[in-house]
C-alpha cells in the first residue's frame, strides 16, 4: 500500500530543490538578452533577502539537506537580482518594482 | 536570553509568507507595462507546479498555515505565469526560457 503522506513528504523536498534551482533559467535569459525590463526588482530583492534567512536558520539547525536546498535558492535569485541591476539601464524602468 | 533557534524559526515561517507574496509585484509589473519578454517562461512553470504539489501536501498534513502560505505563493507564481502567457506574443522570445 502507500503511503501518502510519506509520498508528498519526499515530493514536497525535491519541489524545494526545483524551485530553488528554477531560477536558473530567469538568470540565464537575462544575461542572454542583456535586458531585465520586465522582471521586478521588487520581487527578486525580497526573494534574495528571504534565502538568505532561511540560510542562516538552516546553517543553525545544522541540517546539511535544507543548507544545500536555500543554497541553490540564494544563488539563483541572487544571479537574476545581479542581472537586474546590471541590465537595468537598458530599459525604461515603471513604477519602481 | 535570546533563544537564537526559535526566533529564526519564527523568521523563516515569516519568510515563507513574505517570499510567496513576493510574486506580486512582478505580476502587477507584467500587467502594467503589458509584456513580458524578459521573464522565463519556464521559470514560473515549475514554480507554479512547485507550490502547487507544495499546496496538496500541505492539505494532506491538514496543516492551515502551510496551506495559506503555499496558496499565496501559487496564485503569485500563477499570476505572473498567466501574465507570460498572455502577452508572450509583444516579444520576441529567445531560447524557448
Amino acid at each position: 500500500m502507500i503511503d501518502f503522506t510519506q509520498l508528498f513528504a519526499s515530493l514536497a523536498g525535491l519541489m524545494g530543490i526545483v524551485m530553488g534551482l528554477a531560477n536558473i533559467p530567469q538568470a540565464l535569459k537575462i544575461y542572454k538578452r542583456r535586458s531585465a525590463k520586465d522582471v521586478s526588482l521588487l520581487t527578486y530583492s525580497i526573494l534574495s533577502f528571504g534565502y538568505f534567512v532561511l540560510l542562516l536558520y538552516s546553517v543553525l539547525l545544522h541540517n546539511i539537506a535544507l543548507i544545500v536546498i536555500n543554497l541553490f535558492g540564494f544563488l539563483g535569485v541572487g544571479l537574476v537580482l545581479s542581472g537586474i541591476i546590471r541590465y537595468e539601464k537598458k530599459g525604461v524602468r515603471h513604477w519602481g518594482i
